[in-house]
């Protein structure tokens, strides 16, 4: 997508080789690319959230793997210093689906060559292969996600469609295109009026500092919103359409996905509004078919609540915002029940959130 | 209520006579005490929120109609300055009630005078009968509110009674006591043990910096939250209850409060959580029973969502939060339907949110 006019992706290899990423922690007030040097700075920029969103970890985990290769191909025990470093990115994030499995490919891969070099090579190449899947994926996300922003064009004669959506589950989430955003790049690129509302997406405002971002790169026309504001929007007829991403989705259709969301999904369905999530099928978790049961919910520092980061003159600085003396509870998503979802939109169509919606498109899985 | 052990109502006029304010725009980070000079100036205070809160509006619209006596006392066309006055208190804030109530009030009693001396001296009794019948109200607010929490903690066998608020609907929205929190401080004087979830309550976080605030200056245990999380909670039992303020009633038991209170009740429907409303009589708008159709909704600046004001060292900052060239639009409430409301806690009892209910406890209205 682009940023300033010129055509990024949120990782990749420059000429001399080099892992190359867009710096999100200072976004949207600086840009900033950043060279990745070694496995363990990869492993730093996961967990420190330089790169952040599911299938971007894995991509950078992926590339993580490849620099785990360079950094000790002058090793003796090349396999064990291996898995070393992939037991380091493993820790960076350890509940983010994507990183282990993009971490087990590689680790197949690299145990499969018949020497050093060769596994740097076949690293390098799996990794590239890893995030070209993903930037296919998300646009066949778009591709499938167009119509019904299409649709309600046509019915809006029209007239602006005004898409809701929370947090960021845009290209800089992904290596490009997005999930949730994806079905916005391909319709404002066919010349389809789109508005978005941004939730800001408190605590950590990945929807204000990041979605809003891309957004104005593109040069599509959003508004920001606290997370209060969205149910006000849609009881006015305001919203036609809302779409999200999902960190994990059951077999069954419920959504697990920034905290939120599911609010954002009952005053929907209060409206008769069409609620969509766009997910890439890794997402999906076969083994689970009851969401608010058996997704555990990761509970983060109660420093992203206290404080929040914004620019200052040209400084970024953290201000605290509550009182000292008082604690606060910081849940980072929840689950949205497949009741309140209108549908999924995948990589290989748009389906019902339920079972049978996602075995009619997946009869390989569940 | 309690401040550093000390005891203070919001509004008051000082040994000099002069009306007197808690400062409300650097709560938490510094708590100050402000004397209102002139009419305009209480304008201002109400405009810029140094106050905020229906009920409090109201006491110091009428300490501010007060004030407006005494700055025109030397003026020819007294009651035309007056009412001039007036008008520009009315413009301060559009949604609360209570505002326009008071002025009102106060305008009968000043044309009623028979003279310019006994105008101002009949305002400020009056303006001191206003802010004491609240107080009044908000205490039985309060007790009526009582066996609500009582009945929780005797079915929870005395475990602790864990409520979720709004923005802030506490003493310092009112004159003492506030409407949400007056059963909360009631039933901890009860020893009751009670703990309140805190949204922060976006874009000017009356959550977590004046309920908050209040709360731990009583001693109740509480936890700041972000809005997007109380679904989360309700979900999973973490919240027996939840009480908020409104800015304005319908007769039918429409209720306009902070945007995002339609949300929360959404979420508290969706999992059989009580959803209660407590509200002192003079914000029902007995002329209105369509809330979402007829109850105008203050947009406010769009800095308001794009900054955040927090402490950075010793000084109170104003950080940016989204892009330069973001918009960002600022609703400041939204309007609940009366079919999410358990129920209306008023100073004359706890009833159904419907013409019925309200009409049983307010026969001499409507």
């Amino acid at each position: 997508m682009q940023v300033k006019g010129k055509s990024y992706r949120t990782i990749w290899l420059n000429e001399a080789g080099k892992v190359c990423i867009i710096d999100q922690r200072n976004l949207p007030h600086r840009f900033e690319i950043c060279e990745l040097q070694s496995c363990s700075q990869v492993a730093t920029a996961i967990r420190e959230m330089w790169v952040r969103g599911a299938p971007l970890i894995g991509g950078a985990a992926a590339f993580g793997m490849y620099l785990a290769c360079q950094d000790n191909r002058g090793e003796a025990e090349f396999i064990k210093a291996i898995r070393h470093s992939a037991d380091i990115l493993l820790q960076s994030r350890p509940t983010a689906v994507n990183l282990a499995w993009a971490v087990e490919k590689q680790l197949t891969v690299i145990s499969n060559a018949s020497n050093k070099q060769e596994a740097v090579l076949a690293a390098k190449e799996n990794a590239q292969m890893i995030v070209e899947q993903d930037v296919q994926i998300c646009e066949s996300i778009g591709e499938h996600g167009l119509p019904l922003l299409q649709e309600i064009s046509k019915s809006k004669n029209g007239e602006t469609v005004n898409i809701l959506t929370h947090c960021n589950a845009g290209w800089l989430a992904t290596i490009d295109w997005g999930t949730a955003t994806a079905p916005i790049y391909k319709a404002h690129r066919r010349g389809i009026p789109v508005h978005v509302w941004v939730d800001e997406t408190r605590p950590r405002n990945q929807g204000a500092r990041i979605t809003a971002f891309e957004l104005g790169m593109e040069g599509i026309p959003h508004t920001i919103i606290t997370d209060n504001t969205g149910g006000h929007l849609m009881q006015h007829g305001m919203v036609d359409i809302c779409i999200t991403g999902t960190d994990r989705t059951t077999r069954t259709g419920d959504v697990a996905n920034k905290i939120g969301t599911y609010l954002k999904a009952l005053a929907a369905f209060d409206n008769q509004i069409p609620f969509y999530v766009a997910l890439p099928s890794p997402t999906i978790d076969w083994n689970i078919s009851n969401g608010i049961a058996e997704i555990p919910i990761e509970q983060r520092s109660e420093s992203e609540v206290k404080c929040i980061q914004g620019l200052l003159g040209d400084d970024i600085v953290s201000v605290q915002l509550a009182p000292d003396s008082s604690p606060c509870a910081n849940y980072a998503f929840d689950v949205t029940p497949a009741r309140l979802v209108t549908g999924l939109i995948t990589e290989r169509g748009v389906c019902s959130a339920s079972e049978e919606g996602l075995a009619s498109l997946f009869p390989d899985f569940g």
